[in-house]
C-alpha cells in the first residue's frame, strides 16, 4: 500500500505552533511533523502531540476571548502558528450554540439542551473546520496543491480555502454526484476530477496517487494532512465549553461517519480540563448512525471491539462510510464515558429533520437528522437523561440535502389570488 | 387601498426600546408606534425614529463590544426591547466582513476591499437581519401569526424566524417557484400558500388580506410591520463599521431590490455619526442592479428624481422588483454622497459570481453577482477610486441559485480511476 509511513520523512523545522510531534496513537511511537499518517513501526494512526501552554488558565482563557471571532481564538491549542489569524484562510467556526427550549419541550427534555449548528460556517458545514487546519499544514510543509477525495462536501470545503488561501486545488469526486454537490465543488475555479467509479474508487485512486511522482506537491487534506486536519474537530469541543461559560456539557450527541469528529472532541474536552479551563468532571459521549450505514453502532451493542464494515444504502451520504477508520476509538470513548451509539432509519431521520426545523428554525442536513433522531431515540429508552445538560452537534446544512425532503416539505394549499379562494383553504 | 394607515392606529404603550415613534420620510409627521407603514397626511412612507442614547460615545462602543456576537449588541440602536437577547429570536449577524486582497489585487484596486458576507446568516441571507426585527414588532403589538409575501428567500426566512420565536407563520408565494424556494419556505413547519399567479399577484393579494378581518392579528413582516422590519439593514452599517475598527469606509457598494437596504445602510451610517461612534467625513454609496430590472439605474442615469417601473428580466430573481419603493431615496443617496447607481448584464453577474469564488472562496448568489459585476465596472469608468477603502456587500448565497452557474461550474476532467487516465487528462 502506497501511504507515507512517517520513517520516510526527513525532520524539517515547521512552525505549527504549539505542534511538538506526530505520536502513534496504538503504539505512542513519536515522529517529527510531517506529512505522513501511519506509523513506521504498527502502522497505526498518527495524531498531533502538542507543548500545550501551562499553568496560567486564566490568563489563556482570557486571551481566547481576547481573540478573533472564529476558530483562530484557539491558536495556542491547534497545529497552527500564532499568527494564523493574519494569514489568508477561511476562517469558520464560532458558531451558534443555539438554546432550544421548544425543541427540549418536545422532546421531554427538562435540563438545558442545546444545537451547536454548524451551518453557518463559510461552506455550511464541520467541514470548513477541518479543511483550515489542513490549509496550514500544506503551507507548512510547503504545498502548493490543496487534494481530497470527497463525496461532494469536501470537495467544496477544499475548493473554498484553497481559494482564499491562494493555493491550487485539485479535488476528486465520483462521477455521478448530485448537480448541486458538482457546482460546489467546482465554482471556486480548481480542477475537479470526475472519477467513473464509487467514492472507493476515488478513495483508492487517490491512495495511489500520494505514492506517484504525480502527486509531488499534493496535499490531501484527508490523506497525508489528515493528522492535522483532523484537530479541526476539537474547535467544536472548545467552543461549546466556552460558549457555556466555560463549562462541560453532560452529554454529547455527535454523528459517527469515519469517527475522527466524535474522537476529536472527546480530545478536546479532554485538554479543556488537562489546562484547567473547565472543571474536570464526567461528561457522556454518545455517536450517531444511520441505520443503512451503522457499523459503528452495530458493534457498541453487540460488545464488540472491533468494527466490521457495511455497505451503506442511506440517505444520509455524508455519514455513508462502511469502513469506519475512527470506529474502534468511537466504540472506546461511548463506552469509557458512558455514553452508547445508536442508529435512526431513514424515515427516523426525515422527521428529525422536520422536527428541528418546526422547533428551532434550523434547517439541517440529513446528518443533523441522524444526531437528532438518534438523541431521540436515546432519550426513549432511558440511555440519555433528560434532566441534565444535553448538546446535540448540528454538522451541516438542509439546502445541501434537499432531496430528503423534498416530498414532505410543500405548499399547504395552492389558491386563486382572491380572498375567497383564500377563505375556502381554511386557513385564517 | 387597503392599507392601514396610522391615523386608523390607537397608541398603545409598546416597549420598542428607544423606537420613541414613527415619522414621515416625506412630511415629517410623526405618529405613536404601530403596525402601520403610510402617513395619514400624505400616504409617505413611515420609519421609525428613535430616543438615541447621547453624551458618552466610549460608554456605548464598551456595551456594544461587551455584548452578544449577533444584532442585539446594537439592541439601543434598534426598535427592540432591551431584553430582546434573552427571547427565542434567530439571531443574525455579526457576520464576516472578509479582507479581499486576492480580489482587489484581480480587480486593480490598490486600497483596502472588503466582502461583507451574510451568506452565514441562520438562512443564508440579510433578510434575517430584517425578519428579526419584525419578530419583535410583531410581538410587541401582539400579533401570533407572521406573514409575508414573497419570492422565497424572505418566506423563508419568516418560516424560521417564526418557528424559533414560537410564532405561527403563513407565507405567500408564487405558484411556479423552484421547488428548493418551496422547500426552504415550508420546512420549518409553517403554512405555505402557492398563488396561481405572479408575484405582483402575490403582493396585490397580501394587501387585500390585511384591510380583511381574515388578516386580523397578522403581521406581514414587508407590508405593516416594514418600518421596524427595514431597521434591520442598519445592522450591515453598524458591523461594517465596528468591523473596520469604528471606521466608515469610503465606499459602499450595495444591491437595491426595493431599495430599502441601501437606505438604512445609509441611515445607520448617518446614526453612527451622529452618536459619535465614527468620525464624521464623507462617504460614498453605490447602487448595483441588473440590467433586466434597472428601473433605479435608468433613471440615476438619466437625470431623473423618479422611477420608472420596469418589468423584470433577469437572472437575479432576488432584486427582480420592477417597482421599488425606495427608488427615488436611492437616487437621493447616490447624488448627495457622489456614488452612482450601475446595472450589468446577465453574463456580468455569472463573471463575477465565478470572480468572487475563485478569488476569495465565498459562492454568492445572484445578487452578489449584481454587486461585485457593478462594482468591477464603476472601477473600469473611473466612478469607483480604486485607492480607498471600499466595502461590497454581499447578501446572499450560491447554493440558492444553483442554476445560474450550473452550465460554468462542472467537472475539469472526467477519467477512469487510474494514473494513467489522470495522466492524460494534464492536471497533474
Amino acid at each position: 500500500m502506497s501511504v507515507l509511513t512517517a520513517s520516510e520523512q526527513s525532520p524539517a523545522a515547521v512552525d505549527l505552533g504549539p505542534a511538538a510531534a506526530l505520536s502513534c496513537r496504538e503504539c505512542g511511537e513519536r515522529f517529527p511533523l510531517g506529512p505522513v499518517f501511519a506509523c513506521a513501526s504498527c502502522f497505526g494512526p498518527l495524531e498531533v502531540a502538542y507543548d500545550l501552554p501551562s499553568g496560567d488558565p486564566e490568563g489563556l482563557r482570557r486571551a481566547i476571548e481576547a481573540g478573533p471571532k472564529n476558530i483562530w481564538r484557539y491558536a495556542p491549542l491547534l497545529p497552527v502558528p500564532a499568527d494564523v489569524a493574519d494569514k489568508p484562510n477561511i476562517n469558520p467556526g464560532f458558531t451558534p450554540l443555539v438554546r432550544a427550549d421548544r425543541l427540549a419541550a418536545e422532546l421531554g427534555i427538562t435540563g438545558e439542551l442545546y444545537v451547536k449548528d454548524d451551518s453557518g460556517n463559510p461552506t455550511h458545514s464541520f467541514k470548513d473546520r477541518v479543511v483550515a487546519q489542513a490549509v496550514e499544514a500544506a503551507r507548512a510543509f510547503g504545498f502548493t496543491t490543496l487534494s481530497c477525495s470527497s463525496t461532494g462536501n469536501l470537495a467544496g470545503a477544499v475548493g473554498a480555502a484553497a481559494a482564499r488561501a491562494g493555493l491550487r486545488s485539485c479535488t476528486f469526486i465520483p462521477h455521478d454526484l448530485e448537480q448541486g454537490k458538482v457546482v460546489m465543488a467546482a465554482i471556486y475555479g480548481g480542477d475537479v476530477v470526475a472519477i467513473e467509479g464509487t467514492y472507493d474508487d476515488v478513495n483508492r485512486f487517490c491512495s495511489e496517487l500520494i505514492g506517484d511522482p504525480l502527486g509531488e506537491g499534493w496535499g490531501f487534506v484527508n490523506v497525508n494532512l489528515r493528522p492535522y486536519y483532523a484537530e479541526g474537530s476539537k474547535t467544536l469541543a472548545f467552543e461549546i465549553c466556552e460558549q457555556l461559560g466555560w463549562r462541560l456539557p453532560d452529554q454529547l450527541v455527535i454523528p459517527v461517519a469515519s469517527g475522527s469528529q466524535l474522537t476529536k472532541i472527546d480530545k478536546g474536552l479532554r485538554e479543556l480540563i488537562a489546562l484547567g479551563l473547565v472543571e474536570d468532571r464526567p461528561y457522556r459521549i454518545f455517536g450517531a448512525q444511520a441505520e443503512g450505514c451503522a457499523p459503528v453502532s452495530r458493534a457498541f451493542k453487540e460488545g464488540h471491539e472491533v468494527v466490521r464494515p457495511v455497505r451503506p444504502d442511506t440517505i444520509a451520504k455524508s455519514l455513508a462510510i462502511g469502513n469506519p477508520a475512527d470506529g474502534p476509538y468511537v466504540l472506546d470513548i461511548a463506552r469509557r464515558t458512558g455514553g452508547a451509539v445508536e442508529d435512526v432509519t431513514d424515515e427516523e431521520i426525515v422527521a428529525a429533520i422536520h422536527l428541528l426545523a418546526r422547533t428551532e428554525g434550523i434547517f439541517t442536513e440529513t446528518a443533523g437528522g441522524v444526531t437528532l433522531g438518534v438523541a431521540r431515540k436515546l432519550i426513549g429508552a432511558g440511555a440519555l437523561d433528560p434532566s441534565l445538560t444535553t448538546v446535540v452537534v448540528n454538522t451541516g446544512d438542509g439546502l445541501k440535502t434537499l432531496d430528503a425532503v423534498a416530498k414532505t416539505a410543500g405548499p399547504t394549499a395552492t389558491i386563486r389570488p382572491h380572498l375567497d379562494s383564500f377563505r375556502e383553504a381554511g386557513l385564517a
